[in-house]
């Protein structure tokens, strides 16, 4: 009923992540009202985006340029290594700047269930940059869910032979939380991993 | 840190109605993994849309022709006028399928609060189209808010002189709605408004 431009932007909008149609709806809408200020600046951003970015063929950040400015910034340390499982968790260790180290992300987790074995993950280029490269110390900062812990063990394992020590993230009660409020898994270990004040 | 590409790009994803800095990262950081599937398709169809769609000069409708499919359509009862506050309004009257009359679209309602008054609204033209036109009937169908509200009673004293009559949607109890949940205001008018079974 309202043209195929308006249903295609509609059905695409529809796809985004945490859109359904009724919400695409209402984006298109909003889109169709502020059509210089927000619908051909969004539509222009999106086509540099598309071209400009790629994937940096050594740790699988986004960039527009290749190797990524991170990989690229001489005054990080390239002997620490920090494993993630997404790009998203790489822009979320960089939000908070505490670490100066290289990344190199996976892109996903081994899963069972969604058949996503080793093969499928940048574990063999994470095992040569190890092997070939300057690294100290391996961090795995996958995620603390079930497939991120295994993956996490199945990296530690892969990792045994390069004679580079591997560490991961600490789990505890989160700062600024509560014990009350907080899961039976997370205040045992938080326990466990107790230590002098 | 991510590039302006990526920057700008989550920085106008932000200002999408639903959509705060968390989630458009997480939709940018989506798009950019679908780069041909979503991103350059997307970007395609915003172009396209901002390019072809137009306010229709009748009824206000968005559409690539003017006037508007439906204020073209010669099976549609000129006789019927619709008057909705938004386009979004009119979308939901279209998907119902339930009238097959013309619309015309405020474009909001009278507000006291953010200073919109009847110059800002599409009320000359309806005035116009009303008195020019072959209208039987107009159905005033802004929202059941206040603003809503006021600016049917302000629409029915403009069209007192036009000799027409105007009508409004019914307020009552939602088809599949409890009574138990339904809030006093709605209940006491479908109470008022009770009709012989």
């Amino acid at each position: 009923m309202n043209g195929p431009e308006i249903e295609r932007l509609i059905q695409l909008l529809g796809r985004l992540p945490g859109l359904g149609p009724r919400s695409a709806r209402r984006v298109a809408l909003h889109l169709l009202k502020k059509r210089e200020v927000l619908m051909q600046p969004l539509s222009a951003a999106l086509a540099d985006a598309a071209r400009a970015i790629r994937p940096c063929p050594t740790c699988g950040n986004l960039d527009t340029i290749a190797p990524c400015s991170i990989c690229a910034d001489p005054r990080r340390d390239a002997g620490l290594l920090c494993v993630v499982e997404d790009i998203g968790d790489l822009w979320a260790m960089e939000r908070g700047r505490i670490f100066s180290g290289l990344y190199h992300v996976l892109g996903g987790t081994l899963s069972a269930l969604d058949g996503i074995g080793p093969d499928e993950l940048n574990i063999g280029s994470l095992l040569r940059r190890v092997k070939e490269g300057p690294v100290r110390e391996v961090i795995v900062a996958t995620n603390a869910t079930v497939d991120g812990q295994t993956t996490a063990h199945y990296l530690a394992e892969r990792l045994a032979d390069c004679g580079v020590p591997v560490t991961r993230l600490a789990h505890g009660v989160p700062v600024g939380g509560e014990l009350d409020w907080l899961d039976d898994g997370t205040l045992a270990t938080a326990l466990k991993a107790r230590r002098a004040l």
